[in-house]
């Protein structure tokens, strides 16, 4: 029986590619987003389930963990992709875009971790996946909301990898250091003519690391990965 | 004129020491804390002025901070010293408290920041300060509220460190690593019995350092600074 | 025609893997060591090439790119992966052997990198993969000598990382946290008694995140990787 | 009778402000170089002792300690503040510069602080501090040699705070993040025209945080400190 993949805070870009890898490998997969109708194509190409959830919100994570356990199953894999930000100076920035930014960052990834490591616990283990950025691990100035969630985050996720680990549950978190290209690329050929000299990271080169980590041997796991393109000033 | 010093989250520890130190160098100084009565031998002591406060409403906060402009004036120095938190394997933590833990220890320290450093700006200058702990650098089991929160606030602290250093606002997070002893020991003395070998962190001894940097050259600004005891296991 | 892959520090655990892991995806290695008796049965299972070397002498790293370059021909990928260190207290240390430590662990990866750097600028791209520890990034008691040596290799790895990407010379420092387990054991049996549980890294499991790295696109190349046993404290 | 801080590695800058507010505070200072002509005027303001010194050999360093023991005493403070690099592109630096550099930046460092761990294990306690720098935790392109010798020093000076600090030898790592200005300049007056705007570290501010911290309650120790000017980017 396939495996079952969650994504909350599915999007085109390397969201889909993690997916689309996942589907290849038989997993079934379930995509969750506060605006779904986005996701119609994707669900039809790799055959999942879309299911609309607003990541803030304790009732909502709810209700996609019942409906998942209802109509699909528990998660062996599930990765937290969401996150929104406000950017300016400090001084003018607007509290409530602050908080929202907090909550869809930082508290929605807790959210998603506490209902997905549930069921792992039950099935005996499974992964638990965070997208980080460059903002993880470095305030930018003008940038104090983002770099408060994804700090969060990162908290949050070395806190789980602590504690899940020797559950059998891998809890990694990967550091998005760069631009993300348009998808659409094939790897490979040279047709994406919007990324030429590969200087943003393309979808499908993320998700083919999410799904390296996620085969890694549990004698030998990563625990955070970076992640930039070869061209890329850090 | 005295300048003015605000403390948020105070209480009776590393804060009631390093407002002490401040009343010792003529600063005015300001506690802020949801109940203000435990304040009362301190404001007495130093001449403090103290306003309740829940740090992570925004409407309180404006509060606070309309309150010192018509009574006391612009604080020059800000601490914000506040946090809470839940603990406990993250299957079985109340949602309501982790949120509670972030709004506490992250989302207050941001309101408090920018009403901060609007006044700051306004004065040509100011130091903001942030009480961390272990839990800012890393994240334990079972401690996932705190580690979310504590390293929310530490990316806070960076991203202003960068954005308001070249306004004359000096930035500063103290990662406080291990236990605060129990206040009341005069420093240099051996009468405080409970803190043998000095094991733990006397809160003088936090206060002089939070005012060594608060008294450094702006050529040679320090915007993290560990503290730990001589013996602790790091 | 075959890439060519070169190990310094060649012995039989996480390097042996990789060398078999190359030569299954059709590269010719090199395998250098300072005693390369222990290397034969490997040299005639892959049909790599053995080379005596000892890493922290400029005139013997020259030789083993000379005699490369003659028989072989320029590095495709290289990873240094010897190191030496002496344990103790520091007023107990011998200064020689610290020094010693000092050069195997960190300088034979500079004249190693440099030399591999020569040829990959020729080549047109490459890897150079550094192997680190849990003292790469924190330097524990009584183990001085060896906190400098792989701290100096990880400022190398950084550094590196940051001057060669741009010249598609991929760059990457794996921090393996965690005792090795003793070679022999096929992934996926359980036939190896000495590392029960996988609570010590399998020398392929090892290898398999070098190769996932190793061909990753490079618009999404990490830099820094940590590799650890799934019940690892860390 | 005055305690005894040794400088190894003492020039014009903080090192000379450092031996200054030393001697200020009471301390006999020591200072050790290569060159010690140079010092000759440091010396008489602050009645300081000079000695020859190669911290890079082990002979030249145990002289140094030797001479110290029969002629003043043994060092309760010690600075090691020496430090050699060479720049450029990896596949052009000399072998030789590159192994100078490690030897004056790093290796040093061990030797002098083995030999004051000792006379400060007989004092029954002590301070050793080191002078890192932005490349202590940053590794840029085009300066590998200053990278591999700077994080070899914080390193050590991690190992050692662990070690040492059960000892009541306070070891501290201070990250100088800048230009430092030219000495002179009396802080606190605009006399110093080259660096307008303290863009620069002023050597006497410097000082005056390494004393902060020298005088720092051992129940509060700080372990890692960051120095930069207000303007600096970082």
């Amino acid at each position: 029986m396939s495996r079952i993949a969650l994504i909350v805070g599915a999007g085109s870009g390397n969201s889909a590619a993690f997916a689309r890898a996942l589907a290849e490998q038989d997993y079934r997969v379930v995509l969750a987003a506060r605006n779904i109708g986005k996701l119609d194509t994707l669900c039809k190409q790799i055959g999942a389930h879309a299911i609309s959830c607003d990541a803030a919100s304790v009732a909502s994570v709810n209700e996609l963990f019942e409906s998942m356990k209802q109509d699909v199953g528990l998660a062996y894999v599930a990765l937290y992709n969401a996150s929104a930000y406000t950017a300016g100076p400090i001084t003018s920035l607007d509290p409530e875009l602050v908080l929202d930014s907090l909550m869809k960052t930082a508290y929605g990834a807790f959210l998603v971790a506490q209902q997905a490591a549930i069921g792992m616990k039950q099935l005996g283990g499974g992964a638990l996946f965070f997208t980080g950025a460059t903002a993880s691990v470095k305030g930018f100035p003008n940038f104090s909301p983002f770099a408060m969630g994804k700090f969060a985050l990162r908290g949050l996720a070395q806190s789980l990898a602590r504690e899940l680990g020797p559950e059998n549950i891998h809890v990694a978190h990967f550091i998005i250091d760069g631009a993300i290209a348009s998808p659409g690329r094939d790897l490979g050929s040279d047709e994406h003519v919007t990324n030429v000299g590969d200087t943003e990271l393309e979808p499908d080169a993320i998700a083919q690391t999410y799904m390296a980590v996620l085969n890694q041997h549990r004698s030998a796991w990563s625990h955070e990965i970076d992640l930039r393109p070869w061209v890329e000033t850090f």
